[in-house]
């Protein structure tokens, strides 16, 4: 009997936001996994370290942060090797993911490489999206308006134009891309409806209009643009 | 001093998607609130029911649902007022919300009504979406790829426009909608990537290709379209 690889959404980052099964499936890990910046902390990690058991097995995975894709995508073979030998040797691997394993977490590559070969089971963890709407007091979509998620990375005319056409907009990973993405909004003339949130959920966490954001913003941060103002009173 | 006001969300439906966080507010609670379809069950209520206090006391808001708003909005702003009085007399107030509540949520129609008067905690909670592609096995966004939500409800030429300019898309309430999005989504071509779930995390669920769907989909149902096909291997 092989072992099962679960892919288990930690949440935003305060552990509390963890869920009933998540925390279950880890208190009683005997292998767990996770990525890491290489050499650095693991954000995964952090969320969980009250509930990994002190005996359990630790699979780190160095995953750099390098715009050439090879060296991620060598770090990820690398930890889906170590992973398939210990599910060949028929224990199972709890791996843990930020937020949620399957919205723009690096569990789809361990996913991809080993879903066809072993039984996976992907846990759903609480996004930063919806973290960051109650952070901010914004209700993010109601009845049918639509919503439209764009990582902060995009070109600035992309961004321009698929704001321009959206509802409710939630910029993911803003980070260095802060200054362009301020000037798109300014431009449409959103910056009032604007949200800037970092860090949700942790003690460090930020919560502002856009207009009075830092200039610098973590990896971890987003705006949230809300459009539509029908609270149906 | 007056009590505070938390909009718990419970997740998808498995009570075990439940975080730690409404887990410990709901069992410790005086005083629970939700909304209930007019002289049916309440589906907040059912994932939460094993956690209530026997002792707790109810505030049930009876919604119906009409295509006219009004008596809806008479509904929230009874259930509104029972709870701004429970609030008045000092005791916090724990309002059971399906999935997340600033997401598609009917809490937000108790936030409009009692934020400026009393202090509110929006608790985040596992969303149907990531529940549906965690499910489905179809990982939702990744890098830079957008995701765009789309409520079935939409006017068919509405949907087809959004859907052509989209990444990945999630067709939430697909419920008597099913055979309008399906002819669109045909229209396009993208039937072969789409994939239909209702009742995501319950006993009950349905998990299949969009082409092997049933004729009649509950409210509880979404349709997933991943255009995307570039798992980084």
């Amino acid at each position: 009997m092989t072992g099962k690889l679960y892919g288990v959404g930690l949440g935003p980052g305060d552990p509390d936001l963890m869920t009933l099964r998540a925390h279950r499936l880890i208190a009683g890990a005997s292998v767990v996994a996770y990525p890491a910046l290489a050499g650095g902390d693991s954000f995964a990690r952090a969320i969980a370290a009250d509930v990994i058991p002190a005996t359990a097995r630790e699979i780190v995975m160095d995953v750099p942060m390098t715009v050439d894709r090879a060296p991620a995508q060598a770090a990820y073979d690398k930890g889906a090797a170590e992973i398939a030998a210990v599910l060949e040797a028929g224990e199972d691997v709890i791996c843990l993911c930020e937020g949620d394993p399957f919205f723009y977490g690096s569990f789809m590559y361990l996913f991809a490489r080993l879903s066809e070969r072993f039984e996976v089971e992907v846990v759903p963890g609480v996004t930063s999206i919806t973290t960051c709407a109650a952070r901010a007091g914004v209700p993010l979509a109601a009845r049918n308006e639509r919503l439209t998620v764009l990582p902060g990375p995009l070109p600035e005319a992309e961004l321009r134009s698929r704001i321009e056409g959206a509802e409710s907009v939630a910029i993911m990973k803003v980070g260095r891309h802060l200054a362009k993405i301020r000037s798109v909004i300014e431009a449409l003339g959103l910056t009032d409806k604007a949200m800037y949130i970092e860090r949700a959920s942790l003690p460090e966490e930020v919560v502002c209009p856009l207009k009075e954001a830092p200039e610098k913003a973590p990896y971890f941060s987003m705006i949230l643009l809300v459009k539509g103002g029908d609270p149906w009173l």
